[in-house]
């Protein structure tokens, strides 16, 4: 079972039509079927009714028999009927795999939090499974004190745990230039929520004692191979930039950055520099080559524009979504994942005409500032085709823009910060495509 | 690296003083030539500080060469370091697995989400891998229309998404007897927290037309071969209860029910009743086996308090905590979790001498009803033996108890509801027990 209600969704994302057709007909006499036997299974219950039929006593062999025992020691693992959910990359993308994206199922996914499991990858030389007992910390610069950090010194501070969406600032990059990229796992995949632990990065500053005169900014950077280093503003870095060493309750994967990573909130993954070596206080920008060579927007008049590092407000609608396919008309629970850089999420609207009229999607609680939102809508398809769209509104009053009017200010070369209306085309089949043309 | 900072915590949750001398000694040694090592991975961008030692230059292979590939495909995993962080079963506990328990190792946790991996586990007759494509719910009893639901019908109705916890009736059980379980993993490690996805119980109850007037109760049954069958009072039933597919983002676990179980907040864990297959109105309590000779509270009068379902106000240090070592005096983070079944924490307070002082902690957010709320407290250690409690305090105005107080109203017969204070002892030696004479 890939995903939702009415949608079947096949391993690669995509059903053929023959599939599609044995899965409507084989859906129809299995649920006459099942009605029988769960009909069974409540017969006892329901007083003995229909008992006079042998064929519906017959309970599943889970009913009858003794399971599995609990683990005596160990690490749990999703159902094997869920084993197609997974984080892939994309094919092509990419020629080294020590350099590349895995990227996030967001089509299987529920609420806010993202499964560690699951979690999307970007690399810029390979990941490491570093021993925390060798790992250190420096902190260094415009301070009064240097500093080195072991992990035991780091998880001896006030620690601080929050929630944050972290997005890579190429997600849903191949959209600047008209690829309608099949599904939602490879046009918003690069996106991840989880609820981080770790010391406020003010705290470190603090007791370096560095210099609040001239300190203008900081640099990060990670112990891996391409000694990923990205410059953050201070007054970001005394606001909620944290040093984490936790993610949704555990210590990072080895793929996130174990044992210690930044968090910076609402800022392009990129900066959330990963296997953190160094903190370096200074007085300018470093514009090191992650942040003048990559990571920068190719502007309509030939110009860079650098330090473009905010998430604007964004959102998708990820059931129903490409390569998924409804099965029915009528109800369907319509869901999404809406978020933005600057704070929280005011309000989603949701359209099933293209954007010529909008309802007011719910928001799930808790809606937290620099954190997924996940919405939900009711809509009763009536078998004709139809584009749904999602538009996000945050507290600071920015509304999600279309792509045409994001394309009239920055042109199409970009590779980043591609915020745009996402478009899902459902066609009489109840086949769900990626359409471009709104 | 179990756990935290300035703490050691070996495979079994116990260090034995050889160990821990070592890991002092070593730790010291070990200072000196990380230092040196981190000067050096940092000489680069110190602008060559040093760069004449060749012994500072040599920088450990993670940093030179490239690490593993992106995930073609995948469901990722806990770094190599963290094996020992596992749920375990407690030795002795039960005699067959398929009824047993396995804890959660809150002593190595942060924040209030579980990972799925670590959830708790508890059966009545083990656990299943139901295919979920065959899996049904049938809504009956005191209704205009009994209706049986697919997956598919379900996840089209309209979902929501909440976060809870979920504790075992018997979690710290053992302790209303005088027995001090060693570690919080065995103490308090009936106990996790997601974030659940699913459908509303009122939902699917006005589905069918249910009774207004004289449905009172719902009857919830499971499909294991226990066939465990619990009652809930309407009024919940139609407040927060869900019927619940997913669980931190993903499908829901095989061993926490998987494809379906019911989520009742507040109320203990055997309610939520897993692999669920049928609910049923009735205008009556159904007295089920689980419900009179199980999860019942044996009095000092020998009278048995039944459907106690409630999980009242409760709060636990998971670090420091039992087994643990503090390495060193000092500034330490004490941190642990607080929850109440009726609502939201308003306050905890931490006592470092047994109970006679007391300061409020600080609580990480979201604070969110009936869901786990991390707090984390300042505290330097002198060296001298202390004893570390919490006091949970929740916004109707109840305050947990002491547990000689729950002992005057309850006796000491209980299997049930033990939400007393907790006490961790720290010796002279930094070592960490469970002691009950507070």
């Amino acid at each position: 079972m890939q995903r939702a209600g009415r949608i079947q969704h096949a391993p690669e994302g995509f059903l053929d039509p023959v599939q599609i057709a044995e899965v409507q007909a084989g859906r129809r006499d299995f649920l006459r079927g099942a009605f029988m036997a769960a009909a069974g299974m409540a017969a006892g219950a329901a007083r003995g009714q229909n008992a006079g039929d042998p064929a519906i006593l017959e309970l599943p062999e889970h009913s009858k028999a003794l399971g599995q025992p609990v683990a005596a020691r160990g690490y749990g693992l999703p159902s094997q009927f869920e084993k197609n959910l997974q984080r892939r990359e994309s094919p092509g993308l990419t020629r080294v795999g020590g350099s590349s994206v895995s990227f996030t199922p967001l089509q299987g996914l529920f609420g806010i939090i993202t499964p560690n499991g699951l979690h999307f990858e970007r690399h810029h030389q390979g990941w490491w499974d570093i021993d925390p007992h060798r790992h250190r910390l420096m902190v260094m610069g415009m301070v009064r004190e240097a500093k080195v950090y072991t992990m035991d010194d780091l998880m001896r501070l006030p620690a601080v745990s929050r929630m944050h969406f972290i997005e890579c600032g190429a997600n849903t990059g191949m959209e600047w230039g008209n690829v309608a990229v099949p599904t939602v796992q490879y046009t918003h995949g690069m996106l991840s929520c989880c609820e981080f632990t770790g010391v406020k990065l003010s705290t470190l500053l603090d007791d370096v004692g560095f210099d609040r005169k001239n300190g203008k900014f900081v640099l990060a950077e990670g112990a891996d191979g391409s000694g990923l280093t990205r410059t953050v503003a201070i007054e970001r870095a005394l606001d909620d930039v944290m040093v984490a060493w936790a993610m949704n309750g555990e210590m990072l994967r080895p793929e996130n950055g174990y044992p210690l990573r930044l968090v910076a909130p609402g800022i392009q993954g990129v900066s959330w520099v990963k296997w953190l070596r160094r903190i370096e206080v200074g007085d300018q920008p470093w514009a090191t080559k992650d942040e003048t060579l990559h990571y920068v927007d190719l502007m309509p008049d030939g110009m860079l524009r650098q330090y473009s590092s905010i998430q604007e407000c964004k959102s998708v609608i990820t059931t129903p979504s490409g390569g998924q396919t409804l099965l029915d008309k009528g109800f369907q629970n319509v869901t999404g994942i809406a978020w933005s850089g600057r704070g929280r999420i005011k309000r989603v609207d949701v359209s099933f005409d293209g954007g010529r009229n909008w309802r007011t999607a719910r928001l799930e609680s808790p809606v937290l500032p620099k954190c997924l939102t996940r919405f939900n809508i009711d809509w009763v398809w009536n078998g004709s085709p139809a584009i749904l769209q999602s538009r996000a509104i945050d507290d600071t009053g920015y509304v999600q823009p279309k792509i045409n009017q994001l394309r009239a200010v920055r042109g199409t070369r970009s590779i980043y910060h591609n915020n745009a209306i996402q478009s899902w085309r459902i066609g009489e089949a109840g086949d769900v495509s990626n359409v471009q043309a709104y």
